[in-house]
């Protein structure tokens, strides 16, 4: 068994140079009404306010940055449904490289066209009777064009982790850092960033309760997989935590907490309500977590990292009027 | 007929000083799909995330701050049934001061509640058989409340120009400034900052096409004032400007424009999805008119004042539901 070379809070300060100007600078929002309410101080990183909607922007410019010459010459390759997908399309196009994005054929028109609009090319697969990864390896190679996996890859994960990291420079040390776990790529790059900005910080991962594969692995001590669990958080639906993700979440995560679907409206609904902010439900996992969690010291500092704003409007005008 | 003392720039900077670890100092946030879009370099400045989701709070807190110890003692009373409302409640809590609003009886039970939140007294009045005014100056009469008027006082207008002196200091020199126009006090503000920190830059109200009393008394060269209009713009259902505030528009504003009710539907709906964030139709009145200005120069640097974000979710959702 090969040691992982874990990417490192140097790592993360590399990336966060060679996003300056490209990435924004979100802001960091408070809520007296929040703090007030739930009895602590919170400060919001707000990612839904990223280019493209979504953290993801970070890791994967960070990632199609370090390319090389031949690398560059032809692009990027990277299979999502998601925000991951947009991710790649736009870095590339800000880098003047080619992108192609595997995507399932049956994948909302808006989140194709909206991959096409960046630039990138678009090849469908019929998630019932094709392959997606081998798909995705055939085109790589004939193509020779680099996969930039989701989460698991040291400079998306260290792309991630920028946003912790612009967050404890505006905020000083936290006593707590509430974050969105999928497959642990933001986790896993906050966490570093909170091991060396404030140490005393109890980083948290937050999973929704359908799909708790993260929970169940830092239990049981190694990568558990999970069938794709059934959760508006359509950013967590990710079946397992990847190796390196997983190492440093082991190393540096204080515990992984999960919440329902139901409390993910309630966030959500508070931050339209009271924020202003629309911010999809997996954005919604951190701050919900920590309402609801009874081991919150009274006047505790509280980072909430507010992951993305991507989610269709229909969608989103249903579930925020609610009952 | 005497000259009116018109608020000055100075006023402004003071005012930002009393405001100073009070309000937000909101953020300036970008769009490359809106430059991209439409051509331009749009600077919005978010006061849908100031305190109690409005500009509002700006001149309501620096005019309570300026009472001296009677009227402290004493406190503050406001008719509104709008974000003015809970802008004097806000400021009179945090100030240490009694305060009374004076309501509608018909009012939405959420503003009702959201303004006794902040602690105010609320009487109630019926629109249809009662006189507001009247009643309201019976009370502080009764009382010896200090009236806050909702737009037309010096220290109101200099307190709402903070946003764009905020703005001008984060993004320097503009070209355009789109702000909009109910009863003027953000509108004047504004260019009072426009004039002293981007003499160059024009300053444009806008308002609801169905209330264009600015744009009427700005080309009759009096104050006109019509019928309470029809709009989903809320905060423009105006009758009249106030004589401070059309003293310093017809000064300094180059022009006013108007917008109907389906392009604040278009830009609420660009703003939830492309900008995740919530605005208010009121508040999305200057973004509607840039959209649709057909003398905007190509690349032109334009500020964009977003001014609040209040509105209830249901009728939110169903807006942005739309067709």
């Amino acid at each position: 068994m090969t040691t992982l070379q874990l990417p490192t809070f140097d790592d993360v300060r590399a990336a966060a140079a060679r996003l300056a100007g490209h990435a924004h600078r979100t802001p960091v929002l408070r809520s007296a009404t929040a703090d007030e309410r739930w009895g602590a101080s919170f400060f919001f990183k707000c990612e839904n306010f990223q280019r493209m909607g979504a953290f993801k922007f970070r890791g994967a410019f960070n990632a199609l940055s370090r390319f090389d010459d031949r690398q560059r010459k032809a692009g990027a390759i990277a299979f999502s449904s998601g925000n991951h997908a947009q991710a790649v399309a736009l870095s590339a196009r800000l880098l003047g490289m080619p992108a192609l994005i595997v995507m399932p054929a049956d994948a909302p028109a808006a989140k194709l066209a909206a991959t096409r609009a960046y630039g990138a090319e678009v090849v469908l697969y019929d998630r019932f009777t094709e392959d997606r990864e081998a798909l995705t390896w055939q085109l790589a190679t004939e193509r020779g064009m680099t996969l930039i996996p989701p989460y698991d890859h040291p400079d998306v994960i260290t792309g991630q982790g920028t946003a912790a990291l612009e967050l404890f420079e505006e905020t000083g040390p936290l006593d707590r850092l509430y974050v969105c776990l999928g497959g642990g790529g933001l986790t896993s790059g906050s966490a570093l960033a909170a091991r060396a900005l404030s140490p005393q910080c109890q980083v948290l991962g937050v999973e929704p309760e359908a799909g708790n594969d993260g929970q169940q692995s830092l239990r049981a001590g190694h990568i558990v997989t999970i069938p794709t669990p059934q959760t508006i958080a359509d950013g967590a639906q990710t079946q397992h935590l990847g190796k390196y993700t997983f190492a440093v979440i082991q190393r540096d995560v204080a515990d992984i907490q999960t919440v329902s679907d139901a409390q993910l409206v309630d966030a959500m609904r508070f931050f339209a309500e009271r924020m202003k902010m629309v911010v999809e439900p997996t954005g919604c996992l951190a701050f919900a977590a920590a309402c609801a969690d009874a081991t919150l010291p009274r006047g505790a500092r509280v980072g909430i990292i507010v992951s993305g704003g991507n989610v269709d409007l229909g969608r989103y005008a249903a579930l925020i009027a609610g009952a």
